[in-house]
């Protein structure tokens, strides 16, 4: 698995390169990423550029977010679809063939009505990535705050998750399994290890403070290593169902961390080295 | 437009070939019906002669309901796919191209994952169906009591059947138009009237008691043109936008009424021909 | 129906602000447009002064024309698609909702695995025009001489193009009717009143010279009216089932035609209202 | 991989029962099996005795064959899906997930509408399968003696069956791997590394004769390790990308061979057991 990592909790890692710099620096493989910056670095140092400086620096891109906003108007959606196909054209020419988006536990709308108009959505999100050889990974969003932050409650689980995706119905949607997701829901071991190896797009480690399950909040995570969550078994899960992609830290924080980015990465990256060899990954 | 009859609200129409003479014999052309009344007719007189007996008195299966169980478990529903197909070939041996289900408002399911695995599961039917050339009518269900019958609200209003309709994304799904349904949900003429007829698989005329439109109840209906509701500007709308198939009554009541079949089917048959000739189909 | 003009056979008509207003003084109303020049307009004027000339001459966008290069190689497919985006976006924006590409007859590549190739590009195409409302219009090209002129014979009836619809699975995807392709491939008046008129994205006229069917050429078309094509009853068939939409002439010649572009418009003005009232439409 | 058996070269193996015995005592794990046997087993014994004797016998349904009729008239194909329907219930009640079908490389009908109506066709049956959690395998035929039996020449590459895979879309539809087709089609040992292990369906492996691969017939094949092909390579290839399910052997013979089914069963274990372990498969 690709040791990877996302700008969240890390201060300012400044422009691509230099966040792909960092990356490098620590021994990262993988980044998480916006399209728009892929598609400015390529107008700055154009395509070929580009690709060599990834390549020099050992650096993948795990997956971009998926930029269109399916979550509110028709027309919002539709503006959007333009800048999906920029992301999508600008990532798959730098190799990467992920992109991502998160599922907000509740909703103002109702609720079977935007699961409606979210799987037409997304479906097409999936086929525009497709056609360009991406995959779409939706991420559940397990925080119990979330769930009652919006009106309706949506879907929060990996089972409602799969259900959406099922409804969805394009063969390039899985999962982006999260631990601190997995976590708040009760995602376990054995839940992680049913799964297929081709229903998991993308993997994020992130860990939880030692309060109640319950009060766990979205934007409060801990390095990965320095809370709660059994990483290990969540890395031996994947193992054994062989997955081999990209493991990325997003740690959401309430504030901008104190220490410097440089400290921080060096904690990550002795983290991330001390769970890899617990869960006997190479 | 065919004058239909389902059963509803009839008394007892005897066995489906009683039911067809009736239909006959009251100038009905059409009728909705169930797909085992189909199959055990084919099996009791063979398919030649039952495709006889329907011309012989210029009836025709309007639709067939739906016996999949789409609305509760996994297994339930998988069960219900071989009747599905038996139903799906008798029906299209006898000519009828149009299979419906309605959509109850409420459900004791977490309503957005209910409508990832309904969506899911009527994309099957209707793919099902679609390979024996038969559309699929979804039916919005309007009494405001249903609302809250079970736990969660789901969808009843037809904007939100069309988003349904198109999360299902096959191309021979559509709407089952109700009268009593529009009138429940505030669905006008101009509404209908911006529908394309192709998104139209079935129609269904009942009339509503005068009471306040909370309150009107799901089977305490009553027959075309003894009610409150404006079934000629409704038959108008449809009419406008070029529909010309079926439009079966479905009178569902509390108690069977005490009217005599026949007197009922005579009551009804004057009825249609008022509201055709008010609203100038011929 | 509306009368509409391509630019095909017409001479030199100008930019698009031209042609739409040589369109409009000739009474037409409806052009047929590549993407590119709505785009150019736009940026060139704005979208809401470029609404609203449209607007002021009475002309509508019929349809604008795929610009992704389906039919060679994946590279070449994949660099098209964010033309598309970028075309259905400006058209959508302007009030088109119809995309036309036409099928040629033969090809080089193994014609079954070109078919599988076709399906899911022309797929992903529709949905892409999908999200933006467009329907996309496959137009089957009859001339004998095609057929032969590549490698391996591929389709070119009506049937054959409902098939390759039907296997491209979209329900935004239906035939552009063309009157040349029509009578080369022997589709008459009873055949297309078999149709149903949602089966129709967009219509073309023309006329063909008194040659032996099999000699008639691509390029060499005539005027409406000029020619042996029974372009009444063609019509009459179109308004038989309904179809209210844009009837484009698109009439390929050899030669540049000696006649001034007015002279020519004047003309086909004459033969359109000619055909028009033999045929009944208003 | 589990090693597995058909049929075809057997000689008289008895009915299902006797069949799952034999493959029993020769230490075969799986069968390759129609679907009118399991169906035929169920209502003569049981569904659960049925379960039971598969189990006590250590034998799993590798795959069953689909009956449904689509390379020839729509009528035939639409008469074909009630009895996919009870196939694949009868095969999901015995825990198979797996269909198959294979593509004759030449046809009678125009090879590019064929493609059409082929995609088309299995996507309905892809679909049906899908809801029975069932995969449905394609298995290209490579002999070149087939691709000018019939008039056109229509597909039969690995790759060309990839892309009508595509084209069916759907995301239960895989390859059938016959190593006897990738010999005679070119696919060699890294052809088949670079392939996805959950886009192969199902394996078979056959040997064929030392003579010029331009004249290996389909019919005239010779039982594992008694011929030229690199069956551990193709093992090998298959063991690196992760394959873990069955490898049935399908050795078809243009007479009965001679010697006795026990004979044969005899000999082929134990080429299976040198293959394997030649291959280091456990």
């Amino acid at each position: 698995m690709l040791k990877g990592l996302s700008k969240a909790g890390l201060g300012d890692v400044g422009d691509l390169m230099n966040f792909v710099q960092l990356t490098s620096k620590y021994k990262f493989e993988a980044i998480d990423i916006d399209g728009s910056s892929l598609i400015e670095m390529i107008s700055s140092i154009g395509l070929e550029r580009a690709k060599q400086f990834f390549q020099d620096h050992n650096v993948q891109i795990a997956t971009f977010g998926l930029s269109v906003e399916w979550r509110k108007s028709e027309e919002e959606f539709i503006k959007g679809i333009k800048q999906l196909v920029l992301d999508a054209e600008a990532a798959s020419a730098l190799g990467c063939n992920s992109c991502t988006t998160y599922i907000l536990p509740s909703t103002d709308y109702n609720a079977a009505q935007f699961m409606a108009l979210a799987t037409r959505r997304l479906r097409t999100c999936a086929q525009i990535l497709g056609s360009y050889g991406i995959k779409l990974g939706l991420e559940f969003v397990g925080p119990h705050h979330l769930r009652t932050m919006w009106e309706n409650p949506f879907i929060w689980t990996m089972e409602q998750t799969l259900d959406f995706i099922d409804a969805i119905g394009e063969k390039n949607v899985g999962l982006l399994v999260d631990a601190y997701h997995c976590y708040t829901t009760g995602v376990n071991y054995k839940d992680l290890t049913k799964l297929d190896v081709n229903q998991i797009v993308h993997v994020h480690i992130n860990d939880a403070k030692a309060v109640p399950i319950e009060e766990v909040l979205d934007n409060d995570r801990l390095y990965p290593g320095e809370g709660v969550i059994d990483l290990v078994g969540f890395l031996q899960a994947l193992k054994e169902i062989g997955y081999v992609g990209p493991v990325s830290q997003e740690v959401l924080t309430q504030q901008v961390l104190p220490e410097s980015t440089e400290l921080l990465l060096e904690k990550s990256a002795q983290a991330y080295a001390t769970l890899y060899r617990a869960a006997g990954i190479e």
